[in-house]
């Protein structure tokens, strides 16, 4: 009875990371759609593309000149949003308040190939980009003002992404964001009620429960959280518990660039589109402090709803009041594992 | 010393109502824009469409036809996202919890005249817009099981309208959504602590600083928060401290009626365009609690940035982290006043 609820009647659902809800309208798929529709992203791209920026050995707008990179490169963004140098100040005037925050924003191309998309590199190319990943998280972290590492993909036109090229961003910055403030709140609850890592308990339930896996291999699964915001959002979770993906072994690596391959191929089949996304992985702040109940994940945010350009909008109620989906978690996870 | 950092520096800012934090980079506005151009919204309607579902003497989809109303018409939603009469329940289950949320989603057509917006309008009309809000607030709020009445409205296709008449949405639901928990408890909070409600004191602190005042008269100001996280975002206040709409006199709706003007006009004019929005009302909710502390407030979050067809995208970064703006509140409100 339980699940044929979920499948019919208008709820919502508890996000256990964040600690918000969300709203859940199953009924209503039935809707037509006489709304806006979204460009289809251009066929096939070259390999080499003379005006990108991102392209190996090309001169970017700040004049930098790219070296002939062959497998990832990695820069600091031209016009970052977060500046290093900038004076320490806090305000507090009646109540407007305010704080200076230090940070950086690197680019992170993920091949020299201008016609790729993570979705059609090989895996051994992926195992790179992670240890890219590895390697900017260790060293930003290190570094003295940085409390946080934001690793994110922006992929597709409609995603905001202003160059197809391959390439994700990381901004690292001073102060913890909003949404690690949330996630680390209810792990660190539950780490130290139960001694176990809250995912680690999320991903023995669904690994039993099936209704909402896509995808697992030794290492990782791919599931869509109970409480999905966007129509067909997946997470990556290592089943082990570990607080950041500086942990990861050799192997593991391997396991989580297939898990990548997979669910971007996976989408790209979908509409039969290059599919857009935010991606991004949520880890262990890197403060100092303890966060051992920390246990990272790679969350996709995909805006399609319907076709290749058809997405959902979150806007009006979903801006003033929470976050609202039609099509339920267990039936955007059949269509994906449907399709592997 | 202070404006200038502002004006310089990337630094965050706070939310007094959610409690939250956005990450301003003011240094970023010298990005060049190489990514997505919007559709321009098709220039002239005409006053009367006959494959409009929201026109007078028009049927629906459902196959329900409108009357020949003449001012404004409200009806419930043929495809509502919130059900009445489902069944309620509560799933506990391991960590997967989710609750049945009964509601109701009913559309508010602003004019008959299909080719209208609230930005031309004349004064007389927005106040009849302002009473049935007040009488659907009322109503709405007076049934069991409504503890939230969201109204709303999405402003063009950017913005996920898919019917360019004049019209707004209220979603009504049983439980409180949580935008408006977050702003619940701020302002319950500085309620009790002062004894006057904390936008009232927020409005006194803007009025005399000026800087991100776009507007005031007799009843109401509008202003650019401190926090404003869309380029363009304002919010209309009333200086009276009110929980909700339904305390509006007579002089204080046509007042009300003339700031809605005012902004959705000025909007307009900023880059020559309809300008799309979503706006929406902020109340007290309707569970017969005790809210007091709550000063209702309207905002309007546009995403154009540059120009009618560049918009900001809150992806990657914004959705994993925290919400980013390039311009400042400061020079955004400059620009509004300067096209008054
Ligand atoms: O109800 P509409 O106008 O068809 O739909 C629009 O507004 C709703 C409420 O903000 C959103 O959930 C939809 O994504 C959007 O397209
Ligand atoms: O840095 P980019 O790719 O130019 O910009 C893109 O990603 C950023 C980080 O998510 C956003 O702030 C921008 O709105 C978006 O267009």
């Amino acid at each position: 009875i339980q699940k044929e609820v979920l499948q019919n009647q208008s709820h919502k659902r508890f996000n256990i990371l964040t600690g918000e809800w969300i709203l859940v309208s199953p009924h209503r798929t039935k809707r037509p759609w006489q709304g806006q529709q979204e460009k289809q992203p251009g066929a096939d791209r070259p390999s080499y593309d003379e005006s990108c920026y991102l392209c190996p050995g090309n001169t970017r707008a700040s004049g930098d000149v790219n070296p002939e990179y062959t497998d990832t490169y990695a820069f600091t963004n031209d016009f970052a949003a977060l500046q290093k140098e900038s004076d320490p100040f806090v305000i507090n005037d009646g109540l407007l308040r305010a704080e200076s925050e230090q940070g950086t924003c690197r680019v992170i191309c993920f091949s020299p190939d201008h016609s790729k998309s993570l979705a059609d590199m090989e895996t051994g190319d992926i195992v790179k980009v992670v240890t890219l990943w590895q390697e900017e998280y260790r060293h930003l972290g290190q570094q003295k003002d940085i409390r946080y590492v934001q690793i994110f993909e922006n992929k597709g036109a409609v995603m905001g992404c202003s160059n197809p090229h391959p390439h994700g961003q990381i901004w690292a910055q001073s102060s913890i964001p909003n949404e690690v403030i949330k996630k680390d709140r209810s792990q660190k609850e539950y780490y130290q009620r139960n001694q176990k890592s809250l995912l680690s308990d999320y991903i023995i339930q669904e690994i039993s429960n099936k209704e909402r896996l896509v995808y697992e291999n030794e290492h990782f699964v791919i599931l869509i959280p109970f409480w999905a915001v966007w129509p067909f959002e997946t997470m990556i979770l290592p089943k082990k518990h570990q607080s950041h993906i500086g942990r990861l072994s050799g192997s593991e690596k391997t396991a989580y660039a297939d898990a990548i391959r997979f669910i971007t191929a996976t989408y790209d089949k979908l509409f039969d589109c290059s599919f857009p996304y935010s991606a991004g992985i949520h880890q262990a702040p890197t403060d100092g402090k303890d966060y051992d109940h920390w246990h990272w994940h790679m969350s996709f945010y995909p805006p399609l709803l319907r076709s290749a350009t058809v997405k959902k909008f979150m806007v009006g109620y979903e801006m003033f009041a929470m976050p609202q989906r039609d099509i339920t978690a267990e039936s955007a996870a059949q269509r994906l594992r449907e399709l592997a």
